[in-house]
Formats: C-alpha cells, sequence, structure tokens
C-alpha cells in the first residue's frame, strides 16, 4: 500500500506517474470507509483526489503554498501532508478537522470553511513574497461553485495586478452544493465542450493566462499541466474539469445529496440514520410552498443552500420561478430580496447564520435603509448549530440587531415562527428577520395571535415578583425551567418573559418591572457582547435593578461539546439559579 | 432655454434629436455653477449628461426603471424628473440629496450611496415585474469603477438568469475615483479599442448579450443604442464609451482630483477653500512612507479610496510595489491584508467606516480565526464625518468589536494614534484595528509611552471620586470637559478615563472602581446599541454601580447638523452634567 508509507508530498514524488492511480484509489477507499462511519464532505473530496496528488508531485509545499477555496476537498490534500492517520485508523479519525487548518500542519495556511476566499487570501501570500523578495509558487485551489461569490470575483479580478507569480486551479465539476445559477456557467459549459479553446473566456476577460485540462482526474494529464505552469512569472488560471463524488456511483449519480453526508451503508448508499422528522426547514418550505400558490408575488430566495430551507430538488420545481437560488452570492441574494420588495413581491431569504455575515453591508444599506420589507430567516444561528470554528452561529445577534430599521424577530417555537412569517410576509412597512431557535424543534400546538406590527411588545408568560427571567427565542424554555428551579429551590416566583423582538426594548414592561422586581435576568442564544443582554442592561443602567446577562462569550469555538460549552458558560438552570441566589 | 422648461421626461421627448446637444450643454452649465459654490460629485455627473437625457429620451421612466450605481451620478436625471430648481437656483440648491432617493421623485427607487450596487437591486425590480406579469424596462447604470466590486460582479453573473428585459448600462469612463485596477479593466479598454468587437468579452462571459457605444457622450448615438435594445426579451449590457469630467477643461484633464469637489472658481478651477491643514490622512501617509523606506515588507491598502489615507497620485508612485490599490473590493483588501500578514508582511488598510461595513465576514473568517496580524485603520468613523444617510460612520464600533480576537482600538489624539500604529505593526499576535476620532485633528505633543500590547489596560488621566467617565475616542475631549463642569457646577472631582480599548473591559479598573464611586458614564462616538457602553453597563449589571451610557441612538440620519445630534443624544458637558446630577 503506498499511502501507508506516506508521511508528507516529498514521499508522493517517490511514486512513478503511472502507479498514482493506484495512490488514488488507496486515498479514495480510505475517503470512503471514513466517510461512512464519520461523514463529512464527500463529492468534494472524491473529484479532488487526482488533482491533490498531482499538485504534491508537482510543487514542492509547503514552500509552494496551497491554499484551499472552503477546504472541504482538502481530505486527500491531509492524507498527503502527514494526517493519513486521521483517514485510515478510526480512532483517529477526529484528529483533524473538516477544514484546512495551520494548527495542524505547516502545509495549511489558513483556517477556511467559508466559500469565495482562497484567490484573495493566496493573492497576500503572493504578494508577501514578492515584497520580500523571495519565490516559490502560491496556488489557489477554487470550486466552480465558489466563483459566483463577490469575493471570489473581486480576487480573480485582482489577481492579474500580481504581475508575478500565481497559479489559480479553477477545478470545474459542474456543481455548486446544488447545481450552479448564473450567467458565467454558461462561459464555464462553453469552455469545456470546446476544449478550453473558445476565444470568449472570463478567466481571460479578468486578465490572466488560461489552460484547460478535459480530463481532471487523470492524474498523469494533471502533472502534465501542472508542470507547464510551475514557475509561471505570470498569474495563469489552470481550468480542471473533474466529477464530483468520482469513484462511488451513489456519490456520482446523485452528486447534490452527496455534497455532504452522514454516516452511511457502503453497498446501498443509504444512510445509517435516516431523519425524517419535521424541522424549521420543512416547516419553511411548506408554508412557502402553500403561500405561493395563492400569491404568485411570493418568492424564496437561496444562495446555494436550498435545502437549508427545505428546497429540495423536487421543491424547487414545484415552486417555479417563484424559487431562485443566486448562486453562492449572499449580498446579491440580500439586495435581490431588496429590489424585489421595492416592486411589489414578497421576497424571503433563508440563510445559515454562518454566513449571513457577508451581507451586513447590504442588509444595512440595500434594505434597512430603504426600509424595504423583506423577510430574512437565520438558520442556525445557536450552539446547538453546526460547531466548526467556521461555521459558528453565535455572531448574528450583534451583527444584525444593531442595524437600524431592522425588526429580528426571535420565535422559541414553530407556531411563534409561523406566526411571524404570517406577519411579516403581508406587512410593507418593516425588513424584518427571524431568528430561529437551536435544538429540537418545540411545537406546542398552541394559537399565537400576537399582532407582531405593534413593535417591541415582550410577553409576560408568568406573573412573579423579585425576579424577572427574559429569555430569548432558543433559551425561553431555560427561562422556564430556571423560574420553576427557583421556586423550588428559594421558593421565589419569578416573573417569566418571552421578548420576541431581539431589535427593541418594551420600555413599558421593563419600567414597570421596577415597581416589584430587583433582578431581570437575561438569556439569549449567541454572543453576549454586542446582544440583546447589553441593551436590558443599559436601561437599567441609572436604577436601582440589578440585571444578569446570560450568554456565550465572545470566543472562537472549534468542533466544542455543547453542554460543556452551556455549562462554561452558566447557561443551566441550576447555576442560573445559584448565581441569583448568590447576590440576593 | 429647454431645461427651463424640464418638468419630467415627457419634455425631453418633445425636443428633437439634433437640438438635445442643447440641453445638454444647458444641464452642464447649470451643473459647473452648482458645483462652483455648492460642491459635490463632478466628474460622474458630466460625463453622464448625454446618456441621461438619452435614458429619458428613449424610455418611459417611471413605469421602465433606472436605477443608478452609488447614484453619484444621478444629478442630470434629478434635473430632468422635476427637480431641475435644485440645480438652477441657489437657494434650492439643498432641496435634494446627492444621491437617488425615493423620497424626492418617483423616478428614484433607491436610496443609494455605496457602490456595486445597481445590477443586483435592478435585478430584483426586474424579478418582481416578472413574477407580478407585468412588463416594462428595468435598467440598471453602472459605472466602470464599481464592477471591480463582489456585489456588482455577483449580480452581473445572476442576471443571466433572469432570463427577460434586463438592461445594464457601463458606463465606461476609464476610472475608478483614482485610476482602475484589476484584470478586467484590460479586458473594457481592448472592447473600447476594437470597437466592442474582440471575442473576449467579460460581459459576454458572463451569459449576457452586448452593444458597445464608442460615442457615449453623443446623444444621437446613444439614444440610437438605447432603442435597439428597449424591450429586449432578454439581459443586455449596452457599454458606452464616456469621459469623465466631460464639457470642462480642469476636470476632464485632472479626473482623480475632480471625481468630488468643494466649491472653486470657475475659471481656474482652484478651490475656494484650501486645506492644506495637517490631519489623519496626511499623518498616516507620512508614518507609512517612512516605514516602507526601512521595510519593505510594509504595504499600504486601499480598496479605490487612496486619499482617504492621503496617497495622492505622488505618494502612490513613492510607495511603488509597497501601494496596493486593489480597485473598489472591499471583500479582497482584507483577505489581501491577511494573506500578506501570515506570509510575514506588514498590511496596513485603510477604509472609510461607512465602507468597512462591506467586510464583516472577511475580517470575521480572512482575519479573526485566522489571528492575522493586520493593522486596518478606520477613518471618519464619527458623528462629524460624512452626514449623507448612506456615508454615515456610526456602526462601526457595533460591526467590529463583537468580533472575537479582534483588538480594536480608539486614539484620542495624533501622537496616540502613531504610538498605536508603532505598536500594531511590529506585533504579531492579534488583528488590530484602529478607529480614528472625528472633528480636528488633535495633537498635543505628548510622549506616548503605553504598551498596547498588555490588553485592555485604562488610563486614569484624572483620579477623583463618586464619578468617572470613561471617554473614548473622540468623546475623551468630552469627558474631560464634563469633569470640569462637573467640578465647577457640583464641587466633585470626577475621575476621568482613557480607555483606548473598544474590544475589551479593564476588569481590575472598573472592580476597583466601586470602591469609592457610585456613578460610571461612558462617552462613545457611535450608535449606542452593541456598542462599548453596553459593555461596561453589563459588567456591573449585577453591582451597585450606576451606569450612564452616551451615544448616538440607532437610527440613520440623513444631512444632519452636528450639534443638533449632539444635543439631541446629550453629548454635551452641560447635559451630561445635569443628567448625572438628577440621579445622584
Amino acid at each position: 500500500m503506498y499511502l501507508e508509507k506516506i508521511n508528507g508530498p516529498e514521499d508522493v514524488k517517490k511514486i512513478k506517474i503511472d502507479e498514482l492511480p493506484v495512490l488514488a484509489q488507496e486515498i479514495r477507499d480510505a475517503l470512503l470507509v471514513r466517510a461512512s462511519k464519520h461523514g463529512g464532505h464527500f463529492g468534494p473530496n472524491f473529484g479532488m483526489v487526482e488533482a491533490t496528488i498531482a499538485l504534491h508531485y508537482v510543487f514542492e509545499s509547503p514552500k509552494d503554498k496551497i491554499v484551499y477555496d472552503v477546504s472541504h476537498q482538502s481530505y486527500p490534500h491531509k492524507m498527503l501532508t502527514g494526517r493519513k492517520e486521521a483517514y485510515l485508523s478510526e480512532q483517529h479519525y477526529d484528529d483533524v478537522s473538516g477544514y484546512t487548518n495551520p494548527n495542524e500542519s505547516e502545509h495549511d495556511f489558513f483556517t477556511v470553511g467559508h466559500t469565495s476566499t482562497s484567490v484573495s487570501l493566496a493573492a497576500g501570500l503572493a504578494k508577501a513574497r514578492n515584497l520580500k523578495g523571495e519565490n516559490g509558487n502560491v496556488i489557489a485551489v477554487i470550486g466552480d461553485g465558489s466563483l459566483s461569490g463577490g469575493e471570489a470575483l473581486e480576487g480573480l479580478d485582482f489577481a492579474a495586478e500580481l504581475q508575478s507569480n500565481f497559479i489559480i486551479i479553477v477545478n470545474d465539476n459542474d456543481m455548486s452544493i446544488a447545481e450552479n445559477h448564473g450567467g458565467l456557467y454558461q462561459n464555464l459549459a462553453l469552455l469545456r465542450k470546446t476544449d478550453g479553446q473558445t476565444e470568449c473566456n472570463l478567466f481571460k476577460a479578468m486578465g490572466l493566462d488560461y489552460v484547460y485540462v478535459d480530463r481532471g482526474n487523470d492524474v498523469a494529464a494533471l502533472i502534465k499541466a501542472f508542470k507547464e505552469v510551475k514557475d509561471s512569472t505570470k498569474p495563469v488560471v489552470v481550468h480542471i474539469n473533474t466529477l464530483k463524488g468520482k469513484g462511488y456511483a451513489p456519490a456520482e449519480k446523485c452528486k447534490e445529496q452527496w455534497h455532504y453526508s452522514g454516516p452511511f451503508d457502503i453497498e446501498t448508499g443509504k444512510p445509517l440514520f435516516d431523519n425524517v422528522e419535521e424541522d424549521y426547514s420543512s416547516v419553511t418550505c411548506e408554508y412557502l410552498l402553500e403561500k405561493m400558490k395563492n400569491d404568485s408575488s411570493v418568492v424564496a430566495i437561496t444562495s446555494g443552500t436550498p435545502t437549508v430551507m427545505g428546497f429540495t430538488e423536487d421543491k424547487r420545481k414545484e415552486a417555479g420561478s417563484q424559487f431562485v437560488d443566486v448562486g453562492i452570492a449572499e449580498e446579491t441574494a440580500v439586495a435581490l430580496a431588496s429590489g424585489i420588495a421595492v416592486n411589489g413581491g414578497k421576497p424571503f431569504y433563508g440563510v445559515y447564520s454562518s454566513f449571513v455575515q457577508r451581507t451586513f453591508d447590504q442588509v444595512s444599506q440595500d434594505v434597512c435603509i430603504n426600509n424595504s420589507p423583506i423577510t430574512m430567516v437565520i438558520y442556525q444561528g445557536s450552539v446547538y448549530g453546526m460547531n466548526d470554528v467556521t461555521h459558528l452561529g453565535f455572531q448574528d445577534i450583534p451583527m444584525l440587531s444593531n442595524i437600524p430599521n431592522l425588526v429580528y424577530l426571535a420565535p422559541a417555537t414553530k407556531e411563534e415562527y409561523l406566526a411571524m412569517l404570517d406577519w411579516s410576509m403581508e406587512q410593507t412597512s418593516y425588513p424584518v428577520a427571524i431568528k430561529l431557535p437551536g435544538g429540537p424543534m418545540i411545537s406546542d400546538g398552541s394559537r399565537v395571535t400576537k399582532d407582531f406590527g405593534r413593535l417591541n411588545r415582550y410577553e409576560v408568560v408568568q406573573t412573579g415578583e423579585k425576579i424577572a427571567i427574559i429569555g430569548l427565542g432558543t433559551f425561553f424554555e431555560l427561562a422556564k425551567e430556571a423560574a420553576k428551579l427557583l421556586k423550588e429551590e428559594a421558593g421565589i416566583n419569578a416573573t417569566v418573559i418571552n421578548p420576541y423582538y431581539i431589535t427593541g426594548l418594551d420600555e413599558a414592561l421593563l419600567t414597570k418591572l421596577k415597581q416589584n422586581h430587583d433582578t431581570v435576568i437575561t438569556l439569549e442564544d449567541g454572543i453576549l457582547d454586542g446582544g440583546f443582554g447589553e441593551k436590558i442592561a443599559r436601561f437599567y443602567g441609572a436604577s436601582n435593578m440589578k440585571v444578569m446577562n446570560y450568554g456565550l462569550k465572545k470566543e472562537f469555538l472549534d468542533r466544542y461539546d455543547v453542554d460543556a460549552v452551556l455549562k462554561e458558560n452558566h447557561l443551566t438552570a441550576e447555576q442560573i439559579v445559584e448565581d441569583v441566589l448568590s447576590i440576593l
């Protein structure tokens, strides 16, 4: 077995070129076994096996520096750069992250997880090299799906300015997470069709040299191409035509489904754990499809992640032109929604908390200054969400809630969410965002009759005294739990409040609390800095009211244990009660 | 005079085509007189006169909808859509804003001021039109300089998906604010050179139809082209070759200088008010040029606004390859800086507060997760900064200061700023941002010996009791003033603190204050929500310390009077003293 003997790129170079396909097969075998047991990004890695071998065969990493976009295709790279055990030995599977990570290896230069960043980041490496008068190759790897992102296109445009060695490998598997959307993909298709010969060429139009490799899963062809561009003194694109999921039939066939997978049975490709429970994705999709039927101005927008809002391929077909995938292009998704709203449509944009970070200016300028009545729903903005450092959902409250004009809502249950949607999709006064709660979806069957148009009215769910607990979204349940425990442990009948609104204070209610409360506790699912609780603390700043804010510490966590993080931040009923009793 | 009789687009259509150049001259005459007295964007408007006339001659605004990028070129549009008085009559100059504004006219669809948004916003108008089964043309106007921005490139890519009427006018004057940077400008040049005939065409590569108009300041030629694309059933780009500043010799000659101008003498083109005083722009430039001389790894980065950091054309030449203009591409600027830092360079990125908003995700992901030691300096993040609603500098504290790992500093004087730069440019432990103070630069000649590497140590400038005033950045002076007044009016000797750090609390000092203080006052130059003061309020939440936070209310202001806004937010020494005495 070749793979077992590879401790670094130098060992790849020892293998004869015509034996490298054997290594490729070994890598795929290991990837398959690991994926079937551990889960992870699937299709991107299977497609990049040969290109990764060829990169390490031709270039001298880490002197030559390879930067992977998203880096969800970096598993083969990790296997060839001293981390093979994490792919060969089950007890070491968790030794590595799912993305490049400079803490793991000198062959990784950035912790990356968002799309469309590799070209600009690598351009920085190249610029520093030039300034220092050093040499060596800098290589950015980027998938076709990531090309539609603003930062990637900016980077491609800027690259020509380097006027020095800079190699961009465009890994074109004719897929984003789902199918590609955008005019540039017509050009990629034409380039593939013409063996890279068509004169109209996006990359050349960006001022870059260009090489095409049709057989992007042929390691010899790739080595030849990479040798040609090695030590190039000009920025050059190497466009390689690869097959996403290559080497595993179910993944080659159902590319979208196999972009990422949980554990599965290798023989059948069937998932080991089938999640058919109702969740906020399916609830959203069902709601929107129903609404679309009765109103042709309703339109659902995604930026390359349609299933976050439940829109699998069949549902997208059902929605027809009322479903828009702008490709990975979050900025355009938000601006588009604003334009639709201004012209009388009813736009809904569903987006992960981690990726809404790409739209601060668009939310502020394109939407909120214009007061465009869009509905934006934030998924996985929770400690219970994705837990890789690059995909945390902890920052959406500070990011969104301090932008003027925006109404940011936090439902605690399915019923509250649907009532908010009912209001938001029909009103024309405010831009609205909704932060979905984390953890298992709670549905209590209650009828929500609240008029969300009367802004910033919190709801007192339990009237008590001395202590008021305001539990936002996810942590409304925790507020109720803490109140119960407080009753049990100290006989205190606390007031429990569901605030609903992240962006505004119910000043009348907060003022009234002063009458018979001396402590207000806030709970929120996100970092405390710049968040919801601090606004309550400011409100009471000059009064005698004590305020205790609970939420997450401002820090980047990586692959954390939820319960440990909750405990560290005193986000348990026991700790909250203990804390409050200690200051009484 | 034709212009005087134009009350709307219908009146433009009444003029014979061969008389339209007379109208164009009248518009330029009015623009020139107004600019010479009032100031404003110059070159962009002078270049777009003919195209604007042609647009209103051919299309039926507002049924046909025109969306201008940045909209700093919309003065001729305003003159032709019922707002001519604001350009002809001095007492009405301030009736209109410097940008499109739906509150002014049904011919304006968005309040716009940032670049690169028109294509995506207009795509939204078109999508809503399609959903509603309506017709009419949707036209996005965008300058060549704005094309390099991620949102614009995303929008161009998405446009092809519309598969319906959508017209993009690319106003190519071969200039951004300064000269263009990026590979795509080679393609624009080639298109201009070949009369639009070259096969390699950025717009076609984005899946769009394409028409070229070489004589972009010839109204008849433009009318012909616009008529051709009117009611097009496919997205199409009309690339027009215009002259920035056309019709005024000094502006045609010095395009960068005349992008925007203050009042000037029409005969000579000389500014009426010459500002030669030292400011944070010149101080920065001088500092960096000196540093570059001794260290080839120092590099200054701008995203299309080089003079914000003092780099006029001659200074850029002096810096050579150590100055990088990425074009209008803020996301790439930040990612590039991170890459440079990771590879051992010393990057400095200077950016307006209003435009740093475009980089939330890049600061968080590309820089802070990677802990890349970049230096980012934020200009005009102040109530004293630009005062158009689209260019406010109120949001940088909430946006930046809640991102983990970032060290965000606020100097109050030139000396503090330079000391921070000295530290930041040489350290390799943290990403650093510096918020420059607003108002006239204060230079007190003091020697700043503070070690900024010992994070979050505030400085007690005056030791007192009862009341502590923490004055951040701009408002450190106000803190001193308020303390002085407090002494005079109530005999209270307040403690005065310069906190320096926006991103962290000096917990030891704040705890110590509890010993002999009962009130802490915070002052900050930005909106209070998500800001600095709220963190202090949270810190003291469970204690007896009273906290009063002063800053700006969360709202979008437009063309405001600074003194009125300060007063409304109680940001005067008198009001602060009155407030604090009222709660004692």
